[in-house]
């Protein structure tokens, strides 16, 4: 990428690149927005950016993002509260609670199992999962992690431990997108949605 | 977009969003990020933030970007004096300056004319152009401006009121882009292509 040699613009468009999907065209691009800002503006942006850093941690029960020590959702009484869905980051839970099919409890791993990664068992909450699964006597676990090859190792280590204490434990269903087109599925979905064929009543 | 009754996160997203390409879900991207910075690593993006506020303003002569009165470009004396390429903004100046093919000056007019947008001629540094022009005695003037309708009519609106001063105007080439399919070309590009085919030495 060609860079002009202004030390304060150049410094910013490569701490934009460091943001998720940010490339040197795009961290140019909102460097130039940020240049079109009036004062104001701009202390709108930084101070909305010390303001998340400051105020907002983790929920002590589900560590779920939560300005209080308890998140809403684990303060919501009127939500199921014998059903534990367990994700792996607070994105996934987001992710599930606009699909507004749920209406259970959260645990938030923190992550998945990925020894590429150098994530273990030991970086993820799952002795606070454990806790929480003899404390509140759930009875369903829905293990929502994602349908990679890290999350089916998660799945399979979680369910060898928590099996042992006897509560129904189930995982999304694998299948066709809605609104795909059966000619374009990969055949590991396809096959994974032969194998899951449900009988139409 | 589903969001969660944690204010200073959604605050931080709206902020997100507001920069050009960003939207609900990147916004949440980029928040989550955010977020997961540590304190010093927040405190680089917020500073490089205010520093560029701070200490980045526009050159004096050409209205590039500049830290300095007078930009890098304006200072380099080893660029052709007399040729001057005015372009809409410094943006399309860093374009340019990546093609490697011009070595001459540059005007930022700061945008382009367009009624919709309620952009007229007065607020572009027409004024200013047209005194550098008086002055400092180019040769040839590149009006490298966005092949759009509102490119043409600044071209045609400068082209006016700079003939009389008797200096070799000229556009960028309009044209197939290199590497592209001329069966994909849309007719307009291509019938420009045609008028402005160029003899094979």
């Amino acid at each position: 990428m060609f860079s002009i040699p202004n030390e304060p613009f150049n410094r910013l468009v490569s701490e934009l690149m460091k943001m998720p999907g940010i490339g040197p065209k795009t961290g140019q691009r909102l460097a130039f927005y940020i240049l079109s800002l009036g004062n104001n503006e701009a202390k709108d942006l930084t101070e909305a950016i010390q303001e998340v850093k400051n105020r907002v941690g983790f929920c002590e029960k589900c560590f779920f993002i939560s300005v209080d020590k308890i998140c809403p959702i684990c303060q919501d009484e009127t939500r199921h509260q014998k059903t534990l869905c367990v994700v792996g980051d607070s994105k996934d839970l987001l992710a599930i609670e606009r699909s507004r099919e749920y209406r259970g409890l959260y645990h938030v791993l923190g992550g998945i199992i990925s020894p590429l990664e150098g994530i273990g068992p030991e970086n993820l909450r799952i002795k606070e999962l454990l806790e929480r699964i003899k404390k509140e006597k759930f009875d369903e676990l829905i293990l929502a992690l994602n349908p990679t090859v890290e999350g089916e190792a998660t799945i399979l280590y979680l369910t060898k431990l928590i099996k042992p204490l006897a509560l129904k434990i189930s995982q999304l269903a694998y299948g066709l997108p809605v609104g795909s087109d059966l000619d374009y599925a990969d055949e590991l979905t396809l096959s994974r949605s032969i194998a899951g064929r449900q009988e139409v009543l």
